[in-house]
């Protein structure tokens, strides 16, 4: 199977691009509902949660990793695939090379939560890439509550995020990169906000692309994966708000399972 | 010594006003920042939280436990008055009582997170006392993040409590109950939104209120409690934004030692 996990319910719109991209393969979800948000938690609690979600989708039977969560990716990733013997995907390099190769400017910009932005890695790994391109970040801790509140036109969603991004905007990004899987619920509104001509790079369509090559190459890894049975949805705490942004992203009821992954 | 637990950096609010009206008494602070917030979680995982951090404090050595959160309190609070053989005090009763004392009309307000007003608690409470008064509530799952990101005196704070408190003003509320430990710090934008006439009831000043009242009628108690040794305040995270929070609350610098609860 494909395990994915993601700090609640952002890495929905993973899942369901990976769906998309590799239908009739089968998916294992867990979601953090009980430890969400990780957004604004240290570094070290994230590495923590993140092993232990691994271990759990691996138990469920997983053979290959997503990190469906930016900010675990951002601070994690580099030690799961370390400890894990598992070939363990992650939503950031994805999103980077695409911005890579989008930007003509060469002046990037990364929206992210606090913990992904103070991680430094979407700068990192694009000037790794191209030392002559500059990336412009900011922290918008306010957009997932916001999201997750469902307040996806409101006005004072409008006005958080003209705040977020005028400085972005400013220094004239062509290319822009969504680094939380919650954001593309807010790309129309963040378009006309950031600029109508600005690439925006939705790392959950890059991740389920960058899996679908890697599995084209390797026929081996690709004939192992589990094509029998329904995908299951595993979340640590079962709330209203969850079933129904479940329902919105994948535009049908999806069942919830509970387990914790906590040691 | 007094065990005081909180979902996060909000009941500080309470350990605060323990400390102003009960000064020598020694305290002991358990902020679960590691699973924080509560209040959009699932009344089951809020209950396992709470247990688990009530065993910690005892085995601290609190001999006394304050529930500084409202919503652990609204949910969980019976459950471990039944649980455990110690004093268990919690935010609303108190809160309650005085509300019941200032209302002249009989129509008071609440606002609180999503749990703690899905939970009822503060309707059952008033009504219980006084079957003619009329409550009128409001979840407001955005303020517990915008007051964790200092988001004190902003435009947008301001059009967020307008959207929440209209409702309630049109109610004609005398009374009006701040149910969760962030709520103080927006006293001041809230009055002028809820009506300047409108007696604000704030739930950290009336626990610190209701234990001294109980500690003066039970001298065994309160001799039992130490008066050694200094405060401690232990998180289950650490991040740098608590420690601000920590330093505005108490106007000092505050040391926070990590600890977890989870078993």
């Amino acid at each position: 199977m494909i395990g994915i996990f993601d700090s609640g319910v952002g890495g929905m719109t993973v899942a369901k691009a990976v769906e998309e991209r590799l239908p009739g393969h089968r998916l294992v979800y867990f979601g953090d509902l009980a430890r969400t948000p990780y957004g604004s938690k240290s570094a070290e609690t994230i590495i923590s949660y993140s092993r232990q979600n691994t271990e759990f989708l691996l138990a469920q039977g997983a053979k290959i990793i997503i990190i469906a969560c930016n900010t675990a990716a951002s601070v994690a990733s580099d030690i799961l695939q370390q400890e894990f013997p598992v070939p363990i995907f992650e939503v950031i390099s994805p999103a980077v090379r695409r911005a890579l190769a989008a930007s003509r400017s060469g002046r990037i910009g990364v929206i992210g939560t606090r913990a992904t932005i103070k991680s430094g890695v979407y700068e990192k790994k694009i000037t790794e890439q191209n030392p002559g391109y500059q990336v412009f970040s900011q922290a918008c801790p306010l957009l997932v509550p916001l999201v997750e509140e469902g307040w996806l036109d409101r006005r004072e969603t409008k006005m958080i995020l003209r705040r977020y991004l005028h400085p972005l905007k400013l220094r004239q990004v062509d290319t822009f990169v969504l680094g939380c899987t919650h954001y593309p619920l807010l790309k129309e509104l963040i378009q006309p906000r950031i600029g109508r001509r600005v690439a925006l790079i939705d790392s959950s369509e890059e991740v389920a692309e960058s899996l679908a090559r890697f599995l084209d190459s390797h026929p081996d890894i690709d004939g192992a994966l589990s094509r029998d049975g329904e995908n299951s949805y595993f979340v640590s705490d079962i709330t209203d708000a969850a079933a129904e942004i479940a329902r919105k992203v994948f535009g049908r009821p999806i069942v919830l399972q509970k387990a914790v992954s906590e040691r």
